[in-house]
């Protein structure tokens, strides 16, 4: 744990810290480090038994908020990509870190890295910036001391090749994002060419670092959820902004003082320190599900990015930042960037990648448009200059644009490629009647990290608390809707008459619960004070315990996690109800047994 | 279509081919050919926003199935893995298929498909073999005609590097099965070290195809869903097998008369069609799934692998195979793949991934130890010739026999390599007590093709009518749980009392089924008769709509897509119950109204 992360912790009251979180992981089946019987691949992480319904819980609360609630829409595409998509989107250029290796060793370093006792943000730096850092502060290999090589860009794109031949160069995906950028035509289709959407894609990224660390915050493939909002770039107001108007957030914004101020949406929009309603608007959806899952409050905060910070395609962007163990890290990215992505595609691609708008009333416009010189192509193309001269005139304005016209340019017609002169035509101007207007929509982006956020909501989960004898408990406190278990059922001792009766009672539980994606613990192992432990440890809210009275009348405990506290109940009680009420609802057993009328024992 | 096929889908009154399903697929957002705009990459594709959420719902019944139900461990791996896990899975050397290239176009191709009209199963044929078939039969390039090349193996694995220098290879997984058996030990543990129990892995799966073709039958990244069962293998009964020994299933076995058969899965195994419960078992669960899933039961079928066309890994196999118009594909795959792979790994890794059994009694066993000869390693390792001896001598006869005893091997003391000579030890015999046995677990497959599996299920549920107009309608009958939307919402007209009336109404159903995951659709636009086919078409099972009647009384109606009737309900109606017959539990609305005391209208 770095030193003012500690200090920080200890004013927050974090219980746990990487080691902690990490043992219990490994210990209990949520994390298990990739490839270890083949001693492992530094970067990647195998989510375990418990991890994966973690992770899948979270999910389904994402799913709930964004494809439910919010109704965008959900594709899936795939992990491999044609280089020409990483052509347009700037990542073939930009997404890359400097690379340093030792000439000693031979070991390669990613320079920011090394850099960092020695400057705020060196990862924002650009190449010769970073070299002074490191010749300023005489900075060696740290492993063997040795002088470091020049700094190089490396990229971080893991790259392939796509069928039988090497010619056809593939990459897999820096992001998700790409994906419904290259769908925007099909799903402004399907969206019956309105504005604005969502679309949505949940799936692994693949980052190629040159040195991961800090277990599974920074790894080499990872899971993403994230959101593409398509609007109209005149119009960032959000309709149902007012529903969000009052949430208080904590903002740290992108200004000399840097302050951190806890503030409503409504007022931060007033004082210009969130520019638009749209950003503000996806700020609160996801403040809403990060606390749902399980992030606590005081260590959530919003954070503007400075400047030079900012990924090659953002315009602006707020992070949402919890904090750690490790300090401050970014879990949910809220970015707008921009015309950036379709206009580079529109670029790229030449498709037509633009929405419209209608216009209040029909303007008349005057339009450039290409006037072909049949002289030239006449004689040049013979037979063919006819259906040429066709194509030529009937390009659509923005189309010219596109076009080397100064130089030359190739012109498909009928699938046969010709080489265009800038003698073969001349310009004309026509008057044209539009009623609509057409324009590259904008995207605001809230992009989540999944595993980042399941690690921070383990640290937040986590109390220790010791009781009675030197034992340390650990209780992770969990959303019980987020809880890789959501009960557990035990019989008081291995005795058959108390296992037959348990089992039945779980087959009853399960029977009447199906569908809702609840995962049901059994156990017989240990003493029962041990059993209520482990399920502390794992974070399941629920534990029903079948004893010798049990035989008797029928009732068997429920047992509350957080509470430690018990009611009776039988089969014939209200099971769905009390799901309902302490799962679905995150309500006490204080107020269930109030309400219905248990005894709290 | 092949014309084999197109008897077969006569015969079985299938309604859609596959340019029908396409079609329908692009037109309604259910699947996209990827980077379309750069003029698309064979053998990829997207899911759109209706096709992904097919998918999510055929993958949330499966959870349903193998997570609540069988209680399987769900575990989340990476794509992308380490060069040495296909060295010892076999897919390095395995993993390929046999390509050629014509000498004059340059054009590469898969020798077996070439092969096709020759032979009954050339993808199972060896290199000389294929290249007799294709010399015998004269094949040339299908392009040019030109002459064909030597054929030769092409691994089809993605490759990458991982990190930043070359010397580190990746492969993107060609099965998730791997991932289950690199962390056998880690979920050996977490399950109490007791057999047996299930691992199951939901996520993509990668083969560089050489020519991928048939839609979204053969592509280069697909869906998996796959189950590793590890069993005992002196135990291959299911203690729940019981349960299913009713179950009615087609089958077709690999025996020389080639016979389709409609038998129990009890009587398949007394009369040793399927050898074991396990594998029994599974069939009957994935013959629930696909069923369930929306497959009809008289295009499924369960064909014995014959010997020679099983992968490499397996001992005996049965697919799930579907009548579609390709002819018959399989979709799932339920492989016996004995104890290969922890057999494979354990060999390379040189880690135990033995699980252990009880035995009835402790039995006395004479078993071989080393016996260091100090006299030769004295002189030679000096001092460290003590803690040599002593590693030899503690060596487990397991271990021993891994060993290359007869030319020496490396053995590594305190993080130290030593060269140990045949000459250093000699063998001895020890008695041991041993109450257990250790052995190295079967395992049982059941790796079903999301993608294949949500094709078929879309030709099965296309119905085609023609009512009295020229025009043609498609109805697809998903089940409800599996349809993209669960239900619609509709205005009758688009005038302001109904379309508030109307939202009024959609908000208050979202609110009372929220986090069960249904999808609304809301449409104002075109005819009633439009929207209603436009549902039926996507294979929405309720609509609601919101007419004139619903202003004065407060009733609507509720329409059912495969019966075109309607009743008229208010919100004061049991929303839930209606949702938990008609989509839950897959009822018909005449049952409804009948329990109900509805009048049909």
């Amino acid at each position: 744990m770095n030193q003012s992360a500690v200090e920080e912790c200890k004013n927050t009251k974090l219980d746990a810290d990487q080691k902690e979180i990490m043992s219990l992981c490994r210990r209990r089946g949520i994390l298990y480090p990739s490839y270890e019987i083949y001693g492992g691949v530094a970067g990647f992480f195998d989510w375990g038994p418990l991890g994966t319904r973690l992770k899948e819980n979270f999910i389904k609360l994402w799913r709930e908020v964004y494809i439910e609630g919010e109704e965008f829409y959900e594709i899936d595409c795939p992990n491999i990509s044609p280089e020409s998509v990483f052509q347009a989107s700037g990542h073939l250029d930009e997404f890359t870190d400097f690379m340093t290796k030792c000439s000693k060793c031979g070991q390669f370093f990613r320079a920011d890295h090394l850099a960092e006792e020695h400057h705020k943000n060196p990862d924002a730096l650009d190449a010769a910036e970073l070299k002074s850092v490191l010749d300023d502060n005489n900075i060696r290999c740290p492993l063997c001391k040795g002088e470091l090589g020049d700094l190089y860009p490396f990229n971080l794109m893991f790259r392939t090749n796509i069928g039988p031949t090497s010619d056809r160069i593939g990459y897999l995906r820096p992001e998700t994002a790409q994906g419904m950028f290259l769908n925007f035509k099909n799903l402004l289709f399907h969206h019956r060419t309105d504005l604005p959407f969502g679309a949505v894609q949940i799936g692994k990224g693949f980052r190629n670092e040159i040195s991961p660390r800090q277990g599974v915050i920074r790894v080499r493939e990872f899971n993403m959820a994230e959101v593409e909002y398509f609007i109209d770039p005149e119009n960032t107001s959000h309709d149902r902004f007012s529903e969000v108007k009052d949430t208080v957030v904590t903002l740290l914004q992108d200004t000399p003082e840097k302050r951190t101020i806890q503030i409503t949406l409504g007022e931060a929009m007033e004082n210009n320190i969130i520019t638009n309603q749209i950003l503000a608007y996806f700020i609160a959806k996801t403040q809403s599900i990060l606390v749902r899952g399980g992030i606590r409050p005081e260590f959530l905060r919003f954070r503007q990015h400075e400047e030079h910070e900012m990924a090659h395609y953002a315009e602006d962007c707020w992070d949402a930042e919890s904090l750690t163990s490790f300090g401050w890290i970014e879990i949910v990215g809220i970015a707008d960037r921009s015309c950036y992505d379709l206009e580079r595609h529109m670029e790229f691609s030449k498709e037509d990648l633009r929405a419209q708008r209608k216009l209040e009333q029909t303007v008349k416009k005057r339009e450039k448009y290409m006037e072909p010189n049949m002289s030239v192509l006449g004689p040049l193309f013979k037979g063919e200059a006819g259906k040429i001269s066709n194509e030529l005139s009937q390009l659509e304005p923005h189309e010219i644009e596109n076009l080397d016209i100064d130089r030359g340019f190739e012109l498909e017609v009928d699938g046969s490629t010709f080489n265009i002169e800038p003698k073969m035509f001349n310009f004309i101007e026509r008057e044209v009647e539009v009623s609509v207007e057409k324009f590259i929509p904008r995207v605001v982006e809230p992009s989540y990290g999944v595993d980042r956020i399941l690690y921070c909501i383990m640290e937040h989960s986590m109390e220790k608390r010791i009781d009675d004898g030197p034992e340390e408990f650990r209780i992770m406190h969990f959303p019980p809707l987020i809880a890789p278990y959501q009960y557990a059922v035990f019989p008081l001792m291995k005795k058959e008459g108390l296992t037959k009766e348990s089992k039945g009672i779980l087959e009853e539980i399960k029977r009447r619960t199906i569908g809702r994606g609840y995962i049901p613990f059994y156990d017989v192992s240990g003493s029962i004070g041990r059993r209520y432990s482990r399920m502390d440890e794992v974070g399941t809210p629920l534990c029903f315990t079948i004893d010798y009275r049990t035989l008797e009348d029928g009732t068997f405990t429920l047992r509350e996690r957080d509470s430690r506290s018990q009611i009776r109940i039988t089969l014939e009680s209200d099971i769905e109800g009390i799901f309902e009420m302490l799962v679905e609802n995150g309500g006490s057993l204080e107020e269930l047994a109030e309400s219905q009328g248990y005894e709290i024992i």
